[in-house]
């Protein structure tokens, strides 16, 4: 058992990418959990509340760990009115869109959410899109919480490791949604995991965690030839039936092939793997110029929340990664796990 | 010992990438060869003469097996004189390009290069860029030569299998250079390694050599973990002594970080991945409009000529991969070849 495991008492190195958006539900962090790995719920588009009902709901199902994900809030840029009236016509029922809160609420959202982890005993907090705020490392450690950044370059773990991350998830070019990057935050940048772990792992003390493209125990046992302590999935979880997956959702991971996903800003304004659909063919000029994040998000909402509910795989973001023949066929978390980590693979 | 390294009498399971344009020259085949790899030859941007002068001198320096590598000619794409016009105004000393060759004259000089391989005894030929016609592939296998092909895509992997290739090598998005693609060209489909190599060798019965990235043991460890019998590496080896590299590219290699690369067009009209340099910043907002293979590249070649000379790295092509951190310093083949397999490793 490696320090990784040690530290979260794990059976298996396996975590469960904290996929925000809706496949990460309680019943699937559960169910992870439950099979020794580390079940996460994303809380990136969650109220507070509903967070705060996710996690009461995980408990119910695990007393396992699981860790709660979040966003850390960024500087929102500018955008001139004249660009954002430009994609209003060309993002169908952008007009319904309700108007995103503003970076002070971000901030809100983000500390409330600190408390509820901090009171909910929840001992694992993992961060996206950034460096956690001091203060919040602070009162976090204060009780016992393990942290966890998300890298996609040497750079971007250092620095993690010296804002004091007990664990960094490294996320190769391979991975599916979006880029958790905060320095390198060009897609063109990205590093796919067979370069970028053994460099990032060379240069911080702490665990590497994989992600990225990695679907079965060829995977995982290349991640750790190369210097990780585990692995993260998230393409493989979509698939399982515990995940809040919907059913043309599913379809599509199951008929896509490797060549068939690219990275794409075209949906939420921040470079995200999902396999290529109308959307981003037909929007594929204006990649360039998408809004920034949240603005295309919000503008894109309503889109996609139609394209669910019509069941149209064309307009809603099919997020996945390289790894994808990983979903062949539905699955169960316990199938997944078991071929993941066979029993009695000493690790 | 492997089937592959069976095949080619090898005694490390390394290629070293055939580095068409300068860095894979005789001394550095000859080198990887006496070492227990297979060393190569790039004819891709040779003359027959120059291939033929070639191959003798690596047979002076070693009488281990090494390759030839070819360029599959391609169809050539039709463009207007106006956009020849225009990037004739963008690319500093383009009027002294010397007139291209026609696809007849490609495929002329295919065949003499076929003719050269046959009669020199070279007993092993690989291609990039295609699938190699059946004529040439039926001569090569009767002189008992082994054939090596380059996929980036579990479909490609599976055509060349389909068309006679004893060997595939898998190309990575992680990989330097030029991308080998010839039914997935876009950079952007490229797949990183650790989610490439199994679909791959889950769909073929050839021996898969993994291509991008790797430059130490851990990454041959991990290939081997995914499924591949071998791995092929080329920025490794170009800060190697025996290596044709330049001083100022050896230099900008040894100081490059992971995300310092991104794919571009720019430079020959076909994706491949260097370091970004003035030239590939300054024409940014061209890169999806480049002409085809081969006119950027003829077009180009006056100016990446004169930065040779002038040893100015900013309008030069820097191919170079992701696991750049090979080249902290430059080192020998002998070094890098007991670093990457040391001795008594079982594989």
């Amino acid at each position: 058992m490696n320090e990784f495991m040690k530290l979260l008492s794990l059976s298996k190195p396996v975590i469960q990418a904290p996929m925000a958006g809706g496949p990460a539900t309680p019943p699937l962090a559960a169910a992870v959990s439950n099979y020794g790995g580390l079940g996460s719920l994303a809380s990136g588009y969650l109220t507070p509340e509903t967070l705060k009902r996710q996690i009461e709901e995980t408990k119910q199902l695990t007393s396992a760990q699981f860790q709660v994900n979040l966003f850390v809030p960024e500087k929102r840029e500018k955008v001139s009115r004249k660009k954002i009236e430009d994609w209003q016509n060309k993002i169908p029922l952008s007009q319904s869109a309700e108007l995103e809160t503003d970076e002070e609420q971000d901030w809100n959202d983000f500390y409330e959410k600190i408390d509820i982890v901090l009171n909910s005993g929840v001992k694992v907090c993992s961060f996206t899109f950034g460096v956690p705020p001091v203060d919040a490392v602070k009162e976090l450690k204060k009780r016992d919480c393990c942290l966890i950044g998300t890298a996609v370059s040497v750079d971007e773990a250092v620095l993690l490791e010296e804002k004091g991350m007990d664990i960094i998830v490294v996320q190769g070019s391979e991975a599916g949604g979006h880029r958790g990057a905060f320095l390198h935050t060009k897609g063109e940048a990205a590093v796919g995991l067979i370069a970028l772990i053994p460099q990032a792992a060379d240069h911080v003390s702490v665990p590497v965690i994989a992600a990225g493209g990695i679907y079965d125990k060829r995977g995982v046992a290349a991640s750790f030839a190369l210097g990780a302590q585990g692995v993260q999935l998230g393409t493989a979880f979509l698939a399982c039936m515990e995940s809040g997956t919907s059913a043309v959702y599913k379809q599509k991971l199951i008929e896509a092939a490797e060549t068939d996903t690219r990275l794409t800003r075209l949906f939420s304004g921040k470079p995200a793997r999902g396999i290529v659909n109308q959307w981003m063919e037909d929007r594929r000029i204006d990649e360039d110029n998408a809004l920034p994040y949240p603005l295309q998000n919000t503008l894109t909402k309503p889109m996609r929340k139609q394209a669910q509910l019509e069941g149209n795989p064309e307009s809603m973001s099919l997020w996945c990664g390289q790894g994808v023949r990983a979903a062949t066929k539905q699955t169960t978390v316990k199938e997944l796990m078991d071929q993941l980590v066979p029993a009695g693979v000493i690790l």
